[in-house]
């Protein structure tokens, strides 16, 4: 698929092949917080969809869309959390096998998640290059087929049904939406859907001080990677950006803001307590972005895609 | 009202009063819960309530139900927390003026919490003796009502409305509903609404070992209170309970279990993980007696009231 030629149709035949096998998540809205921001803001809840994350749509839609041929190949993917148990699900949901390799730290929890499935958990050393040379082999081993994690025009459509609902359900028309960046999955389809559904919205992404190839390859031009392995308590944001979510984001996205972790924490902190849900770290970007921006969406309508809610909680301090 | 004489219209005009001024609260499941539980468990989230607790009902009803002249006199309570938000919103729904007691180290945001609903805080020192010291003066100086949190036939009736919306929403019929047990305002409420519209329904309290009062009383059929100032992270059933819902409770309550700190903080964590919504400990209890007693409610049908989701997040530390 060349996004140049993409059209709302594919957001249309994407969200039929998945509506079944995903939960269409409510939007929810708080009044307190509102006030805090000068604004109205619509958070469609992707922390309550299934495997906790938003990412089980791409996932969904990459798989249920293979040729009855590339089925019989099965699946294969590397990843330490959210996007292991999608491809994992919609394996299950295909009926077809799927490999996922898992670095030997991922928490027990999120293994025993994915085998739950029947997937098969291969594990390799913690690093990059292991995961890597990990699936390459076992993808020549088993002839099985990459489903990356946001580099890929099915994982962008899939996560882009979240926006295209965000959007019919909420019954306004929104000014901004915002979604956080890590490999740019989510926000490329925000935007793209955006474009077709609801023009006049600006899609707006936020990502971690500590982690913002992003904002520098948006503000350059030229695609950047982060300088070493990034820190910061939004751990979902660490990856960097993949060149097809760039080109999207390129022609489609209205701006990325910076926030710091506790400017994070802060927004995290303020969705736990007043709207009484959990969200990971990663997820409070946004809220931390228009918090922090608050002329820029004084009045506005703004909608938030809370992207996940898998968060380790023996790892979250409060004061 | 004399509960050997209230019918079901005692709830249909309570719930008619305060429809419109509280929210009907959504019922959630959960697979991995009830697969690990061993039963189809229903949750009515009260969490979600307004001022964050199942408590914004009895406070409207009792307050709403005032006639117009005793609406002049104003209303008064002592509270640390939840009745204390409960009284001062309904007051200003009312229109009316209320005077809440509150000990000078409640928490800051509680406070505030209260002064923005346009009621006037009287600070006093954090004992029991200062709280009644202090709010007899205040009636006597003021001629206000006393609005009492759960011995009082309003405030029963009140809290009842969760029940029944509990039983009207979830479109089967339970073998068990639970809540938990502090004062027994929520507890008595649920067994009397229940009695009318669901008789074979067992209602069950679950309540700490360290706060067993209700547990004793109920076991050996006397009124007796805890001895001394009850320690358990579950906050809100520190309160020995009540002579009008021990009466209730004699009557309609089917049981009532122990469970200790330890089984609390599984069942809280289990709710935060996996159904991604916040809870306090006190909220945690029914949940932990259905995982501590798995043959009782075995293959059944349960509903539980998740009562608040007022919780210090600074106080609650997972290893």
């Amino acid at each position: 698929m060349d996004f140049n030629t993409s059209t709302l149709k594919d957001f249309e035949e994407a969200h039929d092949r998945i509506r079944n096998h995903i939960h269409r998540t409510p939007i929810l809205t708080n009044a307190t917080i509102n006030e805090m921001a000068g604004c109205s803001i619509s958070f469609k809840c992707e922390n309550f969809q299934k495997v906790g994350a938003f990412k089980a749509r791409g996932g969904m839609n990459a798989i249920l869309g293979l040729s009855d041929a590339d089925k019989q190949k099965g699946v294969a993917t590397h990843s330490s959390g959210n996007h292991a148990q999608a491809v994992a699900l919609a394996a299950k949901v295909a009926g077809i096998k799927a490999w996922i390799v898992m670095p030997s730290n991922a928490p027990k929890v999120k293994k025993d998640a994915v085998k739950g499935y029947g997937a098969e958990v291969i594990e390799c050393e913690p690093t990059i290059d292991a995961r890597e040379d990990t699936l390459n082999a076992v993808i020549q081993e088993n002839g099985a087929l990459l489903i990356h994690p946001y580099n890929d025009e099915r994982i962008i459509i899939g996560q882009g049904t979240a926006t295209k609902e965000l959007i019919e359900d909420a019954e306004k028309d929104f000014d901004y939406i915002l979604t956080p960046i890590g490999g740019g999955g989510l926000i490329s389809g925000a935007a793209l859907v955006s474009h077709y559904l609801s023009p006049n919205t600006k899609v707006i992404g936020g990502e971690p001080e500590a982690a913002d190839d992003a904002y520098r390859s948006f503000k350059s031009g030229q695609l950047v990677k982060n300088d070493g392995p990034p820190k910061t308590i939004a751990d979902g944001l660490l990856t960097n950006l993949g060149d097809k979510n760039f080109e999207v984001i390129k022609k489609y996205v209205h701006d990325i803001y910076l926030v710091n972790d506790a400017e994070i924490m802060v927004a995290l902190r303020l969705v736990w307590e007043r709207m009484k849900i959990i969200i990971e770290p990663s997820c409070a970007v946004p809220l931390a972005v228009v918090l922090k921006n608050k002329s820029v969406f004084e009045n506005k309508n703004v909608g938030i895609v809370l992207s996940g809610g898998n968060v380790d909680l023996g790892k979250i301090k409060f004061d």
